[in-house]
């Protein structure tokens, strides 16, 4: 998907609410355990109850894999299930060497053809460039992200410079607002709003509302621009909002109050 | 697989060599082709090719997840094909908030009983620790890499000392030298010294010899200390030595030459 779809879908919704699939068999209703494949059946039921409020699906692969064959299998038809004009996220967090890059690369864009991945850049640029190399197709990759361990070295003091601030500015040599978005965590207030001075025109995927603390409001006012620009993930907040066998009801309600938030800044 | 059981290895095989299965499809010698699983079967024929120089093996994820679940089967087929008393590894660089970071643990000590997981260090300690509660199993984290994209974002200047060095310190807060390895290049020649210095009883795992320029004398000298304390990578050395039918003889031959050049200095 391009820049200008992802850009219509918003103003056409007025969201930017990205729906995070970390599913968690522990966590999804008990009658679903029924299921001949509980997980898919899960997702496709929180897709049903959302799809209307949602501009993109974030699809956390780590609890997933941890399923072995069968998690890659509901990964394959969760998003077969997804709606096409809705943009997807594998949340991996890859990153490597070049020739190694290639093939996370070639896994998340065509193995399973996402628009999307998310991509780690402790290992620098012949480790972020090949996921840049796909028409159509956006490296995310971590800037400031929304969990305290970015104390520990991104948010560390460089020369003249915070770690997080040369990975954006230098990662942002590697791409263009078409193929290059950044992850920068909603619970990193004040710092939101610098990163957007640092990069204007690039999208954010922002993660850390609901569970981990941020707020929509603070996110908006902070990291907007003209396009919109951000898309903010809720992962728990909605999908598990519900408990019973009625449980889309709540999650349905979810999805829809936070669009509502959303609709306010666009 | 704890310490005391991979010192004992190095000792009696007088070799610390890792053998990368890098596996690719477009590399491996044509008749494997028409096998059922080309993959699997070039990774049995390797490890029986290498086994008697080797005290670790390991399996690179990208190369396997690109080819989807099957991928998957084969890293599951090839691990229970490794036998039991070799360390095995594998290099996912994965790394993420607790929760998801739990999710990568099981996946890689549990749902595939590797020995040890390589962990990307980016997010900090919340990312990392998941990794460190398991009995019997390492993480690996990224240290100082091998790649050109080292220069990007570890080796800037904090105030008082470069990032990784930063890194390898925090990290070594986290873990102990029985749960804790560390990723470093073989071809950051005069750096590895100073890392040995920083971090004198953790075994590093060291890629970047052979393809990627770096020379076993160098590390040897560099990076050993009274437990060897290093697994040096080799992939495309020699899983790609030979090409033909009888690729398995220069295989056999280049494992036996790395082993003997590391005999050396045990």
């Amino acid at each position: 998907m391009n820049r200008e779809q992802l850009i219509q879908n918003i103003r056409t919704k007025k969201s930017v609410l990205c729906v995070g699939l970390d599913t968690d068999l522990d966590k999804i209703p008990a009658h679903l355990l029924q299921e001949e494949n509980p997980a898919l059946a899960f997702n496709k039921a929180i897709i049903d109850a959302t799809k209307e409020f949602t501009v993109a699906y974030k699809i956390n692969t780590a609890f997933y894999e941890a399923q072995g064959v069968k998690g890659w299998e509901t990964i394959e038809q969760t998003l077969a299930y997804i709606p096409k004009d809705i943009f997807t996220i594998a949340d991996a967090k890859r990153g490597d060497i070049g020739n190694t890059s290639e093939q996370y690369a070639k896994t998340f864009f065509h193995t399973y053809p996402f628009d999307s991945v998310t991509v780690a850049p402790y290992m620098g640029e012949d480790s972020v460039k090949p996921f840049l190399q796909f028409e159509g197709k956006w490296a995310i990759v971590l800037g400031l992200t929304s969990n305290k361990g970015s104390e520990d070295f991104q948010l560390r003091d460089l020369k003249d410079e915070k770690v997080y601030e040369r990975v954006i500015k230098r990662v942002m040599e590697w791409g263009t607002k078409d193929n290059l978005m950044f992850v920068v965590g909603a619970t990193q207030g004040e710092q939101l709003k610098h990163v957007r001075e640092i990069a204007p025109d690039h999208f954010f995927l922002i993660p850390g509302v609901g569970a981990q603390g941020g707020d929509v409001k603070t996110v908006c006012t902070n990291a907007m621009n003209d396009d919109a620009g951000i898309l903010i993930n809720v992962s728990r907040g909605v999908i598990y909002a519900g408990k019973g066998e009625g449980f889309t009801d709540e999650v349905y309600n979810a999805a829809k109050n936070y669009q509502e938030e959303m609709a306010v800044f666009l």
